[in-house]
């Protein structure tokens, strides 16, 4: 069994999602940038979920080139994954054409949560099938920040019943805490090279 | 002829196909939980039609795999599979919003009974293709499971008449008869390998 | 340069066009058959196009197969190709929600023409970047039916005047005279080798 | 890290970017030929960002066919880029919809800007990751056009306060600049080869 086309898939599904949101954009039936205002909630939650995906397909990318063999379980357990990722275009769109309401943001971040676990079980069944001393049990390590996510998304969720913008805050929060250190650690790593 | 790009088409096909019935999931106007209820067959329906679409892709992942050489009749037959299940989408379109009546329900059994048919077809295509000692040939072996679903496909579509949601039970219990033996015999397998 | 992203890009393209089609197929509001009913040009014209695009598809699988370089032209003139092929859908749709009506009819016929004079265009130009004594030069010999065609739908547009399902039968031929013969010409080669 | 994924991921955004712009192209309800008179703002925006597109798919193709090493940063860069081409199709349907108005036009020019922006960063980061003497620093050498198209950009931005069509005229010569010298240069080499 060969990694190739369960990675063409998942680029397939992962492109699509990222694409169709855009669909949820529509066009306003006035030419002044007035008309573009009431977008902003929808353009923003798009700029969100759009992050989002990429840290998706960037930490599949990097998980998925280390691994060496799959099976039947670890096509099933992406699907999975890819199933919880292809929910997040409509709550995405519920959340920014209800200018982030308390159920729409909540319901993101059960998304977010499901998505997480689903990534942890793809994860989990990869290493199964690659054994204890493979090179992606090393690189994956002491995973934190896939541990922290869930508990934060499940405090965000929370968070909704006191107010909806929490919840929001949170989830840019976490969106930075894996964007930013994607950055800096291959900075690290390059300057550990040139030394 | 090399069958990469065969298989890059209907990846891209089966990605497309499992994420536009995703656009079938119209974000509600209201923004209460209770604005999503209405949604829960839409919901249903695309659960099971995603898991169909991935047996699919699961099934024709590893058919592709053990063939070696492929002719102009197995571009055809692909094509011709690939249009039954492009054809998904809008059957579970239909059953969703018409809260699983009888003939929606009938006609999402037509089109699972069409594409197993089609499935069907172009393993036999395949199979002449390829010879009759192939890894192929031996790998498809008695294809039992191949030859009930489209007869349970049939029974569901008929049984309609009597209650839709006879129908709907089969349509999940075809489901798990292929979703978990799969996961099953991966674990003989590697059971059979440390041994 | 190399031709797999040109192959990549331009199956993404094709699977997609393909697919959208079945969106423009839209979901009844009531759930009994005679709903279907009003689907039924719908549903002829996907079908019509669904085979045309896949001519399109094993064609172009084949033409790129045996070409060894690619140019700066051949990607542009590959482009021209996909987007008359992406009109597909937008003619598609107009046929058959007007029942199969005189302009669209012709709109359909000049897509086509079109479609197949960015074939042509494209042939030419992969043929230049090979040199004459190439294997892709043998393989076009005297493409008959690449110079029938597009006279056939100029037939196909004129005739709408008289009535719009000359049109329509001279679709369906040109059709069937791409996919039968694409059959058969495999049947003849593998008897061929079997002599 | 290979660089494989990522063009696959790009080919399928943009080839899902570049058709999703034909669902915007909706099929009228009347059957006459000047029933289609209202769509052409529609289909020339279509014609314009389809050529863009196009454009944007060549150079990233050639630039990255030159890279032999891929980072994080690259990676991000790239969904930067890829970001801003998904504005695309809502900025052309703006345009298209509301018969090039000035706000519509500007903001196509700010899309168009971003992701010329976009482009020069994802350049730069892939520089630094290859090192100056690789052939991807030759390659770019001193990119004038990548230079100059943004600045005509922000010209057309500000044109749209005297008149909207200035812009217009503008985003066609940039389009044209890079469309015809691509096809010439391919002659200059061509021609140096066989003197």
């Amino acid at each position: 069994m060969n990694k190739n086309r369960l990675e063409a898939f998942s680029d397939g599904v992962l492109a699509i999602v990222i694409t169709i949101m855009v669909l949820e954009i529509k066009v306003p039936h006035g030419d002044k940038w007035s008309d573009l205002q009431i977008l902003t909630p929808v353009f923003l939650s798009y700029v969100l979920s759009f992050i989002y995906i990429g840290i998706y397909w960037n930490n599949h990318h990097h998980m998925m080139h280390t691994a060496t063999k799959i099976s039947g379980k670890v096509l099933w357990a992406n699907l999975h994954l890819l199933f919880w990722l292809s929910m997040i275009p409509f709550s995405t769109g519920w959340m920014g054409e209800n200018n982030f309401g308390a159920a729409p943001m909540a319901l993101y971040g059960v998304v977010l949560f499901m998505s997480a676990v689903a990534y942890k079980i793809l994860q989990t069944t990869l290493l199964r099938c690659q054994g204890q001393n493979s090179i992606l049990a090393k690189a994956v390590g002491n995973d934190k920040k896939g541990l922290i996510s869930p508990l934060l998304y499940l405090m965000a969720i929370a968070s909704t019943w006191v107010h909806p913008m929490i919840a929001g805050v949170i989830y840019v929060l976490v969106a930075l805490m894996w964007l930013i250190p994607d950055l800096r650690i291959e900075k690290i790593i390059e300057a550990d090279k040139t030394a």
